[in-house]
């Protein structure tokens, strides 16, 4: 097992998927990059799955993460949501689980690993993100998800891990 | 709006996606290819769906359909089967949907165009696949399913139909 230096998260969505890179840097974490992809909402949705796999795999061209950190999704969502939300989470995998191990998080564990409590309010993960990555938070709601589920796999395995 | 001759059917898994290939050839219909993608069971999900999604790329790159169709889900599937399912939805749409048009049709639909019934048989429409591209039915449900997703869009659009 090799150490987990560089980790994209991802936030999947069908009209906005966040994403976000962060680096072990000794004993901190640094931000690489961070963004919010947003196809065309007038696409249809296999269009605009396709241009979010082909975003995320350019993304990953560019940046080089060792692994990927993604939320695991509620149980208790209804069932249109939850096919619309697969699809959104299907297109990502199928973008990157071919190259890169893809890791899950439940969302008070990601919560927790931010900012040491597993309820914490989104505004206070916002605040916390920033601030473990020395600097404002990301102003994009997604970018901020997608950066908590990377530090949650960076602080998970603090001597990294990929399968 | 051209037509389209050479349909890409799919019917989306995460253990095996099926998929099949269509043409129209004068006044009827042949099969140009059609199987199933089966990846490592001992995979995890990601690697599984980055699998399937490169299959159905090279697919593409090969047998250059025109369009893609695939069924709707019904609205009645519960969560967690909903998420899954959506899953394997998604990364078949991202692989496909940057490239070409994807089609759906309702279960009945498809049932309607391969058999002139919309409540028909699984047996019944598998066989009437077969009769309808010349030959037996393919063995694998999943590749019928797929192929029969493509006749379907190849009756709506007797004059092909591409976006």
């Amino acid at each position: 097992m090799r150490a987990a230096h560089r980790v994209l998260g991802i936030d999947p969505g069908s009209h906005r998927t966040g994403w976000g890179i962060v680096e072990r840097r000794g004993n901190s974490l640094g931000l690489v990059a961070c963004g919010t992809i947003s196809p065309d909402a007038k696409l249809p949705l296999a269009a605009r799955l396709g241009a979010i796999a082909d975003a995320l795999r350019e993304i990953c061209a560019r940046e080089r993460p060792d692994a990927a950190s993604v939320e695991t999704v509620f149980h208790s969502v209804n069932a249109r949501a939850a096919l619309v939300l697969g699809q959104a989470r299907g297109a990502a995998f199928a973008a990157l689980g071919a190259s890169l191990p893809v890791f899950e998080y439940g969302p008070g564990e990601i919560k927790r690993a931010v900012t040491g409590n597993g309820r914490a309010a989104k505004e206070q993960v916002g605040k916390m993100v920033g601030i473990l990555l020395g600097g404002a938070p990301p102003g994009d709601e997604h970018a901020c998800d997608a950066l908590a589920a990377a530090i949650c796999h960076l602080h998970r395995w603090p001597n990294g891990g990929i399968r």
